[in-house]
């Protein structure tokens, strides 16, 4: 199992290579047969073909990340993180209130990502 | 499926009963059947009188309850909260940092919580 460091590393890396706009540093934290479920309630996207194409679109947005509270870990494979995703829309700049929670495989990699955010956590910035 | 604003109230209130010390109020935002599992990790507890006697033991801890950002919501009957338990142990006060994530039924009632929080998010205050 991951160490708590570990988990809580490779989430703070996510953050940090989604804004320095490095698709191939986000996607070496995914395991090869990861899933994404962003938002939650929407269908579970599967596969690094997949993944290369949500986080394409997703850096294209120029969205920036940041921390809203010190990342979460678990007595078991999983972390969670609350993060704002600063971005403009046509209608101007917004801010989406997000929680990501991951799960890990035994190499310390992303095996799902779960993000939680509704309609109403995107607010005008 | 219960709405955004329904999840969002049913959370905030979870935090309110909390700290009134109101553990009727708690239970009645659970279903029958729900499942805590506290911290991710450990055994899953199962049904009102185990929940019952978690939550009396958590309460009668004196720990208080402070969101560290908006609660998130999702596109389905899912949302999730970062928050600090600030409670005073025999070696001094500390924070236990967490997120919540919790699973609604029709009627708005959690069938399952999930607390993130490992050994290293528990930190002196």
């Amino acid at each position: 199992m991951p160490t708590e460091d570990q988990m809580r590393a490779a989430m703070a890396e996510y953050i940090n290579a989604f804004n320095r706009v490095d698709l191939e540093g986000i996607l070496a934290l995914y395991a090869d047969d990861a899933t994404v479920e962003d938002p939650v309630g929407t269908p579970i996207k599967l596969g690094a073909e997949t993944l290369r194409e949500f986080y394409t679109v997703a850096l294209e947005s120029g969205a920036q990340l940041a921390l809203s509270a010190p990342i979460r870990t678990s007595r078991g494979n999983e972390a969670a993180m609350a993060f704002d995703i600063s971005l403009t829309l046509e209608s101007g700049p917004c801010v989406i209130r997000a929680i990501d929670v991951m799960t890990f495989n035994e190499a310390g990699q992303f095996t799902s990502m779960r993000a939680f955010w509704g309609p109403s956590d995107m607010v005008a910035a």
